[in-house]
């Protein structure tokens, strides 16, 4: 069993925990840190966006359509749908002359409460472009028409494009993906389930290309890249990855998965993180991976304050009194 | 550490789990489940609304108001903000003759969405009304006007009415709630922690009153009557409280708190039943009460098709695609 990492607490008394696993490894194979049963098959989810991204960018389609890093971070996205993101994202299927009703992610409403509120008061259904993955899906769109494959059924386990992101996994992750439990992700592409620790060492890889050949090396540069300077992209307003990218000098590139995921590389250390909150909640992963990166101790000197921050939650009630904390469990010694 | 109660499944393959304590007596004191740390202490949070109602009708003063089963269940709730519950809150108050200007609770978005979408195409903002918990506080508002009370500040622990629910609670757990861990609910009112098991042992009197006097025995009888034949008004639309309470013929009393709590009886057989999901979730929670209620085995033969279909609970995609599955882990051995 996983051991208590994060805290929950309603005025002096813990009320909540939440238990996870977290791994940390550099691009030499050193293990940084190791935390429950980091050989427990994961599903990534949509933490891995980077790597279902990879296709478009190191098979020149990026290039070829011009994507800007506001429309590749989009493609490694869980956005919140707000306009800028909707936007972005049919400007990808724009770039690659295709429609957005090519779209096979399914639509629900923003997750940007003003942006939900304002599609209701203009009495309009949400469409594809809401959906937090439509960024992903415009990129495999794009890929496919790049490649000439059929558009159609993109999202099947058995199209190239999914299977070009098999081998890419595989590659990686150095795990059989192809025999690895498979199942269908919220917006209906396969998600493969590998070893904790196989995706870090995979995004150790990834942080600054170490043993990658020269191509996949500069598309993965440029992924980050594209994240680490418009972070509002990858996410959105009041969301923990974009707001610890934008407000932390250290290079980080920080992506959260469903069902309490995180993958982060530090790119200036070769340094790859996997962890999840074994119960599935949000607020759990994001104090495991704000804790990660104190444990860490590798982020800037003026990063300080902003880390401290991020390391002690106060929730507040509706009418504004402060009731509770989010903090890391004493497990982690600070 | 409490064990794992809960499997949240993608395909084929294990997610997330939810860790839990379940304790189970009935009134003659006899231990039937006792799962985990049932001695930690832990914040009932609204799971105990029907002990927070006691004194409102104890007191005489819903019989003077003349309160109905659907006004008393919403004393017992956390609404949705259906028209239903914002009118049946406002019916309490006029009653009372009080103005809903009164209530201290605050004001958030229903959780109905439907509800909520109607107040944001009419421009409206939320009120007091529509805070899940405005039932309760209109009966807090209520039975202080009846005693003579002060109306303002009845939130404050000090107040007569906190001071009157922390007696009858009290009495029930046979704990020191005075000197207890003591917390701001969501609503603002005091929030104690008492051990788990002693919330069990609580409701196990409370289901049909043993060793209670005469008044609090029917006062209680009425309040779990009200909301077993109104389990609208204790929750709302797909709501577990109501849907469990609606769909099942044996006579339960479930009502839930946040951060993964439940409170239940079963009149009939005198039971009292609490439990924690650890990690605070909603999900983790209704399926350990589902998979408690098949472990005790006491539900009449006709409630066995519904009981199965609470315990294999399938989420689908934006698609409609079945992607996971809640269910009872294999600690139950069903």
């Amino acid at each position: 069993m996983n051991p208590m990492l994060v805290d929950v607490m309603r005025g002096d008394h813990l009320e909540s925990q939440h238990a996870g696993a977290v791994y940390v490894v550099d691009d030499r194979g050193t293990e940084l840190l190791s935390i429950g049963d980091v050989n427990a098959l994961l599903f990534p989810r949509s933490a891995i966006k980077i790597m279902q991204a990879l296709p478009l960018v190191e098979s020149g389609a990026a290039k070829k359509y011009d994507l800007n890093n506001r429309q590749l971070a989009l493609v490694c996205s869980s956005h919140n749908g707000e306009p800028a993101h909707t936007q972005t994202a049919e400007s990808i299927l724009r770039a690659a002359t295709l429609s957005a009703s090519l779209l096979e992610c399914g639509a629900h409403m923003p997750y940007h409460k003003a942006s939900e509120y304002q599609l209701v008061r203009s009495n309009q259904a949400p469409c594809a472009l809401h959906n937090n993955c439509s960024g992903k899906h415009s990129g495999m769109l794009a890929f496919a028409a790049h490649q000439g494959f059929e558009l159609f059924n993109y999202i099947d386990l058995q199209h190239p494009v999914q299977q070009t992101i098999a081998d890419v996994i595989s590659d990686l992750t150095e795990f059989d993906i192809q025999s690895a439990p498979c199942a269908k992700d919220g917006c209906s592409v396969p998600t493969w389930a590998a070893p904790l620790k196989s995706w870090a060492q995979a995004l150790a890889k990834i942080s600054r290309g170490k043993g990658l050949g020269e191509s996949r090396k500069n598309a993965f540069a440029s992924l980050q890249q594209a994240v680490m300077a418009e972070p509002f992209y990858v996410a959105g307003t009041d969301r923990y990855c974009t707001n610890s990218m934008a407000k932390l000098s250290t290079p980080l590139f920080i992506k959260t998965g469903a069902e309490g995921v995180f993958c982060a590389t530090l790119p200036e250390h070769g340094i790859g993180i996997t962890l999840k909150c074994s119960d599935g909640s949000t607020r759990g992963a994001e104090m495991m991976l704000s804790a990660t990166l104190k444990k860490l101790g590798l982020l800037k000197d003026n990063d300080q304050a902003v880390l401290d921050q991020m390391l002690n939650i106060t929730l507040k009630n509706c009418n504004d009194f402060a009731v509770a904390q989010i903090k890391p469990a004493s497990f982690w010694g600070f």
